[in-house]
């Protein structure tokens, strides 16, 4: 251990450019030497954030090595795993191995924890590329990793899977946010609604609308669409890309006979989406971009551009009980966790 | 007029590629012919978004001439004023020549209006370019443009200056938002506070907050400081670099004896100042970020980051009331007027 307290924000391992936080900062520094309030974790798997994952494996044709090499050359440039394309992380699992004396804290040396920070700020030192699990986002490393004062974590539950509870905790966020957006008798669009956080988002939407309101999930493949309409996750399922917003629009008032949505959640994975969901929202209405393809401009000027008067917010990835939230859909919706169970374990 | 009526959002003048909106489209239709329910414009000026002016007058090397040709071989290929480095457009004044039979509307031909929607999707023609002001992106022509039904636009009133309207117009977003966000009591900061929207968003927020309240100005150049001190626009007024998180958030703690902001407001034209907004604005607060320089993915994984529990909202351009809530302000405050009259007209 380095006798000294680092910054609560981990800006003592900033090594360019100087005054910036972790997470926008081009390089840390990953030495595996904890600081007085660090963590130190014996890393298992990442979970790499589906647009970094997806952009990785598009531009390596899906040729693991390629993708291996590419996220090796990451890490060693920057000290952590930020995709510098998307600007995007993930998250990991790992077992705690040394925890700085001056940290109060309730984990123990030996708990298995998720980390819910983004590797996008997390010092990572990467031994071996164990497996890549193409279809779940997933990487088996040897590999440390460091997690600061203020970062946030989740002891994974024993009743889980941990591959399921990573696969969850990824995108904890999404449903914590509906559920906080959503009320009694809302009409709800879910874009990207048959990917892994769209399902969680459409089940809590479909559990605070109640029996008055209205989920309408719109999904770009008719497998993927077929899943959230065999598990009832929605009241009316469009079968359509999401980029067009044209189309989606016309889609959209086909289904509602008209109406607009009061609360529109975006979780897809690919780029030029920001139109298709201010068109589908009502004037007032509340629109949040989980997506990590969004684009500020985008959507501030599209927006401005139709003159549609619609509150839009920033897919904040943490909001106050949210792991609990996520973990709890799987232990109620026995459905869902068989879905996510093929999948992700 | 063409007997009938176009898509509210003019996809009916989409060229290429079908199926998007205006804005997206690669080239629209500028045939100054309009449907039933368009209107036309007569153009007197265009004011050129700042970052695509600059764009074309450096590529020129300020040679007006190689600056006309650049704007009419853009106009003439996309049928539109956007800038193909950038992507942005600007606004227009002009006067109305003729109203779509099917449009209700409070218009009346000759009456002299600005359009709120981005030029980066208004059909234009350029017939001729009279004369460029090149130290106020703004662009005098004959020709005419073509509003579709969801544009908005507001009236020119009589008694502020033209020139002057459409430089406050331009941001009109931003202190309608902090109308909207801002209750009495709260404390709000402003950062990029003595530029042309931050000045306008502290004069609503010392308005809002009441005299329980503490608005806390940001701003980078003294110079810039001092005109929000002089003209008694904040409580207290921080000079810093918004880009140095950790500087802004010890000085801002300083300043407030310990308090984290209720509301946050970001009017800066940098990027990366989206840590020194989270970080100063406490859990459950919210973040307006009306910067065009935000980068969504920073944000989200920066909150997210040091697990900061906050409402992020991307800054549309419009709200409902825009822009009589900014052309008020400058009826309201003597001091603010002379200051913009200064600069802009
Ligand atoms: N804000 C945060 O903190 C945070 C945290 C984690 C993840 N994320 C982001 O959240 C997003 C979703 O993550 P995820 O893990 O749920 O991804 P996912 O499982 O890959 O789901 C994405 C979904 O979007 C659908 N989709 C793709 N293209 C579409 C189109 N053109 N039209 C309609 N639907 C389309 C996909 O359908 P098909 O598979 O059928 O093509 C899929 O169902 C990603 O962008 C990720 O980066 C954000
Ligand atoms: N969302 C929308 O619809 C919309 C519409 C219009 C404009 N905008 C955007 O809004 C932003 C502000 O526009 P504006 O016209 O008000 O710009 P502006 O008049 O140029 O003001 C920018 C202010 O930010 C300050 N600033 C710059 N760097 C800073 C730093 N590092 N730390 C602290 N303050 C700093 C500047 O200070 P100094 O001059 O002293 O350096 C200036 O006072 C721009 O990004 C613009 O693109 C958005």
């Amino acid at each position: 251990m380095i006798n000294k307290r680092g910054c609560p924000y981990g800006t003592h391992r900033v090594i360019e450019p100087k005054g910036t936080l972790p997470q926008a900062a081009k390089k840390i520094d990953n030495t595996m030497e904890i600081y007085t309030n660090e963590i130190l974790i014996d890393v298992k798997t990442l979970n790499v954030d589906s647009a970094s994952f997806t952009q990785i494996k598009e531009s390596c044709n899906k040729d693991i090595e390629c993708m291996k090499k590419t996220i090796l050359s990451i890490v060693n440039e920057r000290g952590k795993l930020q995709n510098p394309v998307t600007g995007s992380g993930g998250m990991l699992i790992g077992i705690v191995e040394e925890i700085g004396s001056d940290l109060k804290t309730d984990l123990k040396v030996g708990d298995k924890i998720a980390t819910l920070v983004s590797l996008s700020l997390t010092p990572l030192k990467i031994d071996e590329i164990l497996n890549i699990k193409i279809d779940a986002d997933q990487v088996d490393i040897k590999g440390k990793a460091i997690l600061f004062e203020t970062g946030i974590y989740a002891k994974l539950p024993d009743d889980i899977p941990e591959k399921l509870a990573l696969a969850v905790l990824d995108v904890a966020g999404a449903p914590a946010q509906v559920n906080k957006l959503v009320k009694e008798g809302m009409t709800v669009a879910i874009i990207g609604a048959g990917g892994k956080s769209g399902l969680l988002c459409c089940y809590q939407a479909m559990k605070n609308v109640g029996s008055s309101g209205r989920v309408i999930a719109i999904e770009y493949s008719q497998e993927n669409a077929e899943k959230v309409k065999k598990l009832n996750l929605a009241h009316d399922v469009i079968v359509t890309d999401a980029t067009k917003p044209v189309e989606v629009y016309n889609e959209f008032l086909k289904v509602t006979g008209g109406k607009l949505a009061d609360v529109t959640i975006n979780n897809v994975n690919v780029p030029t989406t920001e139109m298709s969901s201010i068109l589908i929202t009502k004037d007032e209405g509340i629109i949040y971009f989980f997506s990590m393809a969004t684009s500020f401009t985008r959507a501030a000027l599209g927006a401005e551009g139709v003159g549609k008067d619609v509150t839009m917010i920033i897919g904040n990835g943490y909001t106050k009980g949210h792991a609990e939230l996520s973990l709890n859909i799987l232990r109620e919706s026995k459905e869902i966790r068989k879905l996510f169970e093929e999948k992700y374990c």
